[in-house]
């Protein structure tokens, strides 16, 4: 039987999310943090059910109502969407659904830490954007993309090594969406 | 096209899930909390790709890993599994995978307030019963079900109104599984 992921489907790289499924089982390993990517939305169109089993004959991919991480840190609220892009000059926003943003700007108005994470594959950089800056940035441009530079600017670089791979909380534990950047 | 519910292949009843979703829905249009289920998840074997639209051919469902409720109360992470069963006399606790009591001990260890809400559909009465709860009797008894009566005595039961239909965080409000039990 083949068997693929979905991330073969969306536009997701492989590498980004892997590396998140590692590090979120590190933190739950570790008992760090309980943070979970949720399944992908599917629609059932067909079922069959051979000896009780079921098995889908026909389904199509859902568009996501929210984002696709969630979970627990320190007792905060953790929730965040991550993409991956091959460009090195800019993060297109079409990649992101307008509803996760919405999503993400509720997250944090109930007392949550909402973010996206963005990796620049030819680049090998990856960055946590928060909530705010990300607002921040569709509120005064009218741009289809973010430049990498307001990354560098307003977004964090995560470390990569062995383990936890992409340890996107030391950023979350640093900046945490609380405090106002204050890089020169 | 036929479609049908994933809840006609569990075992939660649908009368249940309709009603926690169109309670989420109430807290999401009113500003009260984001609370959504996950989707169901899905192993793929085989999909097919005419005119780039994805169609699942082959799939199946999985065992879950977390529990089918989650999200944030003013600024509380919230986790939860809701189960309906008709039995007027005991909930079995097979309903719930180990790995989702599992999940709510690391939850409330983490700081976050987890619960299960179980419906005697027979007697239309829905409880919350407090992680905190359900790990004891499960470590003081080797019981295959929970007796009605435990839910009666340790779970809290959920007003059932117009709108929203079933206003559990009310339960957490009042008893947010921080307090010890004071009933007579």
């Amino acid at each position: 039987m083949h068997r693929f992921n979905l991330s073969s489907y969306s536009n997701r790289g492989m590498g980004l999310e892997d590396d998140i499924n590692a590090t979120n089982k590190y933190y739950l390993d570790n008992d760090i943090a309980v943070i979970y990517k949720k399944p992908t939305a599917i629609t059932i169109a067909k079922a069959e059910y051979p000896n009780n089993n079921a098995i889908i004959k026909e389904g199509y991919f859902k568009t996501p109502s929210t984002t696709d991480y969630n979970g627990i840190y320190k007792g905060k609220y953790i929730d965040f969407e991550a993409k991956e892009t091959k460009s090195h000059t800019s993060f297109p926003i079409s990649n992101i659904h307008a509803h996760q943003i919405k999503h993400l700007d509720r997250i944090v108005s109930h007392g949550g830490i909402g973010f996206i994470i963005v990796r620049f594959s030819s680049l090998n950089e990856t960055y946590v954007l928060f909530q705010k800056d990300l607002k921040d940035f569709l509120t005064n441009n009218d741009r289809k993309s973010i430049p990498y530079d307001y990354f560098k600017e307003k977004g964090y670089l995560i470390n990569i090594k062995y383990a936890p791979r992409l340890n996107y909380l030391e950023v979350i534990d640093k900046y945490g969406g609380i405090y106002e950047k204050t890089k020169s």
